[in-house]
């Protein structure tokens, strides 16, 4: 799996914000008085149920940024499957850093292993449908990045990261715009200016469908449709824009819609409400 | 309900560095293209799904940070409970700040109020037994201050807000002193360069409770005993600590711990796994 | 012209810090000393030569941060040719705020005056054949954004923002690679997890070239080419991809390269080499 | 010569956000998929064209930012002069990061070594006349410490460096206080609460000039004269004051303004206009 | 003595902020003009006074951060007693960043260390009564959790950190609520969204102390009384809660306020007000 | 007094990280809990000890930062002496907003109407000898601007902001270059590349002071002369330089030190050791 991780920066900003947040001016008041500055702990983050990891070394960095002399062992990857119990990392090092990041480490690595295990269990449910699973923009605020690198380990594919890198044309645009094929015109106007980018039309019926085939659009999302509607959107595209569906899919449904022979299922639950993974870190030696 | 918000200061960042990064460089290119810079916009954000609010004015900030012309008629307010299809606010303004603004704004809104109904539904759970509903610091990397807002706002309670403002000492603490006794030794130590602060213990069994309250500590956390353990250990509490009790608490499984007669049921769910609500956008009149 | 101005945000954080830069910690220490806090002046920012304006309401803002009591007529807009002497907007308002505002804002408009009428240049030197002029990622580091919306006001293209939201393989890609063929065939499968994005290849001669067509890619940039060579190589590309001309092409030839039929000439000279409009303010009415 | 770099924290604070505004949210994505994570690159940072550098081991920050695995082997400094061709220092690392920051390092090292290049060529200008050659405020906004370093590297002086570090009084200062010498009393008022510091006036004609000269100003600005009217000025000044000229100073006409016995020619155009140095960087081994 | 420092990012943070603030857009100018870039230093840092130290590693990173090359013995620590002229650290390294860090340095540890000698003359002055010195949010504004940690360092106790963190009920709050009862109860009631918290209230009189006690609170802030009330306050109090006096205690009165058996004397001077005390740096060995 | 203020944005960011730090993640529990959000206030700062005041209406912005609708009637400015009990402002608006901001706001106005109270204390010790009085680079870390604006409100003056604005070459500078003359010639080297700027020597003897002198420098520093030495020193600088005494100088002391006829008196105890001046914010018109 090729899986390039977020920018640096970000990781880092987002892992020092919430330290900021967990230490606030006093610090870890607890560990603080009860664990003397020179204890060492070595000890295993686990995972307590199955699943696919995201965000281990990230999660590690959290440690690193409390106490340099913080070392670790991997023993698993992002994108990995985990079964309960299994160890993910040996960590070794100060116990106060281990102790004291211990929350802000597992708070990440917990939260997109949950997105990357979601996702992987829809890939399950469509495989050999030729379907791919899509994220959404639905995601965190301030962690989005993050949360589409947890969809990509999960063996899901990312679509647009904000509004600015793809046209995605909505029911409100082209109410206002008056039609699809106005408002497929305008963005062709208004964005003359940069080379030309990727367009998508989000379309409620086929008659939508038709008029968005018509302007030769690169995708059409087909939102809320039941089943037969979108096995006949497919047989109308025919393979002349990729075709998207969304609006409601489950774990249950989702190989039902994937063999209509659309190319993508969009899914904004994977980053707007999939349960953490449950995982932790067990010390195995104490000072 | 007495539902302090968040510090000001802290809402206006989380909101500045969201739409950040959904707006990038370049804007919303499709919004940009399609919609007149003086097209106005009339609509409501409506819920999609029954729940419980939080996050409806923060959300609203939103549009703000966008263009100051937006304006509002709030119908709902964070900690009302509303049903399937209720608008929550009328806005109306600029069109293209209102569609730029909406994926933030909802996301924003979607998960705090996920996790308000999901504290909601444990407060209705536990309802008449006297247990309240606490939160844990297993919160989302940088949202932690909203995240905890939503709990208040669903009904339940707050636990600490981080390492910093109270002592709870858990099963690593106490292995690295060497027994409870011990361990709440050196914390009235180590913590008397302070006014004195609430201790609480985390025990595993019975004979870890007795010493911490032969400790006299202020709260005991009851971690993963069974039903009939938890009753044993809030007899012999007796009333001299507040009781907590944790460990995969489920909502179908509330109410029978509620009714041991522990003080507070602990539960991390609520923040790293609550569904979001199904929050939408309807314009209804555009230009 | 639909010419979206970049992010609020952006232009904000650019102006600050500027402002920071020029003020230091003591302020402007000429005009506090002469200038009465309560005196106004009232004066025009002029164009002293003859040009494209690009920047002028987020030059104003520079004012607008130093005291929300200044206002403005404004007289012209961003994408509008002006004539030396020309005036671009009345200013009125506090003294102070307009002195010590004046270089900070001047500095923008300029500078972005500058690309804008580089960029209107070139694009009449190649009216008439079809060509468009393309901007680079050659630009001032921390000011991209603007520059790029810069080349759009003087009716330029913009290519990719960054290294984020368009595949362009360069010489060193298909070194590493081991050849044009083989590059691409790496981006298809680690871009996989996403949706298709547009894909770009740097040919250095017609080899390379078939090479690319074959492998179907969208755009191909044709670096440093004689115009016979470019020639032949739009003959072969026959429309199956976008085509763009890089290196070395100036005002006095970007006609020749032009009328090779290339779709595109890119040219990095607007950004990181134009120079500035010449602006000024002229304070006209003071107390 | 005794160059010293702008504060390391400046330095820092330009390349982080440089980095950031290159890659997005989701980093380099043709670089990430074609270029294995353990693959090495060597090279070198070449100059295209003669000139004075400047900004050499900032750009080579820009790869130790994202991987500090990179290293160099320098093969000249900030105020070398260069021939077309000539290596500057050699790179060798990991390939990504090499790829991934080559723009951004670029970008700034051209961008100064533009900068230190004209310097140098005004420098040469006016070589055994006495007068040196002095930037402006006419910077780029967020780029002021490096652009003066720059000028100094080009073997030019660094005028004020903001409003808050030395009197500058202007034409617009001299009408609101009614008169020169009114100007410069309010200056000595006004600064009466910091320790002297320097005073310098700009004056368009004699008559001002025998004003401030009375008043005994540290230095005058002699702004858009002809050259025999700028040498009736020098003469008038006599040493009592340091002279400035400055308004539309060219290449082709500074020895002419030098001849006149001025200490000093102002050039905006240094940091307005110059355009930039192009330098490459070619990759020699690749894996 | 158990004396964790303040979190790292925060020190991190004030010392960058310290240097930017002395070091402006250009540096040292001064030794950066006369110490070669390769000249060492060797020396110490003095206290030129006897007193309680605090602050000193935090002083330290001050040079590391402008070179790492700089090295340190230190032969003192933080809550230790100094005489006049003892060396508190050899340093050794770059003599610039000896030079143009000193001042940052010394600022804070002189700061740090005024307090803690303040707070330690407090704690001799009640030794033997069983009070503890308290300090109180009167702060410098930036440097709350460094000063109350200078605090401990003295042997002083810390009230809340801000108000965040406890209840204390004063004056205004109470006039507002119509009476002592009232605002606890409305604390009660506003608060029961979290885990129980400590409530002190400030009380000017007897009657005012009554309704306290009879409210149950932990902790009551005896304001303003004379001796012998606030002796008959402490029997009135009986044990019941902890007991704080304040308003205008100094050196020579603390004793007999601490013979009143109150609990905590709250001493806002030892943070507003503490006089800095005199360190110095003295270089031994230069090139 | 023409008292220009630091620039908005220094304040303003100063205000800001105050608050931060006193609201935390939760706020003002106390004040949330028993203020209704609708409840108004009024009330007066006021002045518990006499004094000149500094701070004022940057304090007063704390307040608008929380709430817009807090409204001021001021009765007294910066560099106004006051007298004990005397009202600074009134303040009226919403409660909370009131009290959860008034010890920020009063921390500030104490601190630098304290600094500003120990400067006039100088100025008037001084009076009628010519001696003026300067404050040093002794400053709280971050808050520069403020305490040097504090010095002017006082009556005071101020020397260079940092190590970027001015020259000053100190005893180990001397050492360094091994001796004045030759520290000073390499500074004339070292800033060739700036306009010529003002050059001070510490001199600790007067054969340093005649080096000084005989290589003209600007001013000297006198550091810890006594009174006879000062005055030969003042006898053989005969005018030639401005004269600063430093070291030791305290305000039974500083009339003597002025009348040897040097210039200023540096007095680094104004920013670093001085005294908050009392003052309150009493309410009198609660809901």
């Amino acid at each position: 799996m090729n899986l390039s991780p977020p920018p640096a920066p970000i990781v880092d900003s987002i892992l020092r914000s919430a330290l900021a947040e967990d230490l606030g001016q006093r610090g870890d008041i607890t560990t603080d008085a009860i664990v003397p500055a020179d204890a060492r702990a070595r000890g295993a983050i686990v995972a307590r149920a199955p699943g696919r990891i995201a965000g281990l070394s990230m999660a590690l960095q959290t440690f690193e940024l409390l106490d340099q002399k913080v070392s670790f062992e991997t023993l698993a990857g992002d994108g990995d499957e985990v079964s309960a119990g299994q160890a993910l990392t040996h960590i070794d090092g100060p116990a106060r850093a281990i102790l004291s990041g211990e929350r802000v480490a597992l708070n990440l690595l917990g939260r997109l292993s949950g997105i990357a295990s979601a996702t992987a269990a829809f890939v399950d449910a469509v495989r050999g449908t030729g379907a791919r699973i899509l994220c959404t923009r639905k995601t965190t605020p301030g962690l989005r990045a993050l949360e589409k690198y947890a969809v990509r380990a999960g063996g899901g594919c990312n679509h647009r990261f904000g509004l600015y890198d793809a046209v995605l044309i909505k029911d409100n645009h082209i109410a206002i715009a008056g039609g699809v094929a106005e408002a497929i015109e305008r963005v062709r106007r208004g964005t003359s200016s940069s080379v030309p980018c990727r367009i998508e039309v989000e379309v409620d019926d086929l008659a939508q469908l038709e008029q968005a085939l018509a302007a030769g659009v690169d995708a059409v999302l087909l939102d809320n449709m039941d089943l037969s509607s979108l096995e006949r959107a497919v047989a109308l595209v025919d393979g002349r824009a990729t075709t998207e569906a969304s609006g409601g899919i489950t774990l249950d449904t989702a190989a039902a819609y994937a063999k209509t022979g659309v190319d993508y299922l969009s899914i904004g639950w994977l980053t707007h409400s999939a349960p953490a993974l449950d995982v932790g870190l067990d010390l195995t030696r104490l000072p």
